[in-house]
């Protein structure tokens, strides 16, 4: 089924019963995929406003800017959003690794046969 | 914080309440993000035991091979997770448009000031 939201050109976010998006974090240049969090409507208007990525971390149950304490902040050249609006992407230059381990994608680790095995 | 989940090599996904990972879909050629969906436990073995992307549909409660009805299949070429093993990025060569809109990839629109805006 293909509705308005879909197809128009409107902003009509579609939150989930939590009140949150999925936001997925694609590097501008590389098209390398970093990391998937989600935002509430408060993360997504400080990220439009700002410039720099927020999300709503569901284990600390706040709003927290990418980088506030790492300094590995994520600087939003794009946002896009889905289809059904319950996703956004956002092509950022990030200023450092974006994840918490060091790597510079979250997403470091190819599933093997029963394994994972670091990306090349 | 870091734990083994997040550095080691086994594979332990993290599945939410509902029994879901989030799954993003990106092409394996051009990097283009193409579509965000869940995988449960099964959609996720179908998806390595087959080779062709496998979702869990919230909306219809059931499992669904990615171009079952449209043709549009998704080829996989390699499946990655994240540091918090909560979601998966699939790399997949696209039979056709990943959107249900016929746009290649979900995110076809970006975020404007006040409207959205189809991307270049």
């Amino acid at each position: 089924m293909i509705d308005d939201r879909d197809t128009g050109l409107s902003l009509r976010p579609r939150f989930d019963a939590a009140g949150l998006l999925t936001a997925v974090v694609q590097d501008a240049a590389t098209r390398e995929v970093l990391m998937v969090a989600h935002m509430d409507a408060e993360a997504l208007r400080l990220t439009r406003e700002t410039g720099a990525a927020h999300f709503w971390s569901r284990s600390r149950q706040r709003i927290w800017k990418k980088g506030e304490s790492s300094g590995n902040v994520l600087h939003v050249e794009e946002l896009r959003i889905d289809c059904d609006q319950d996703a956004v992407l956002v092509l950022a230059r990030p200023a450092g690794p974006a994840c918490h381990t060091g790597a510079r994608s979250c997403f470091y680790r190819v599933i093997a046969d029963d394994v994972l095995v670091p990306a090349g």
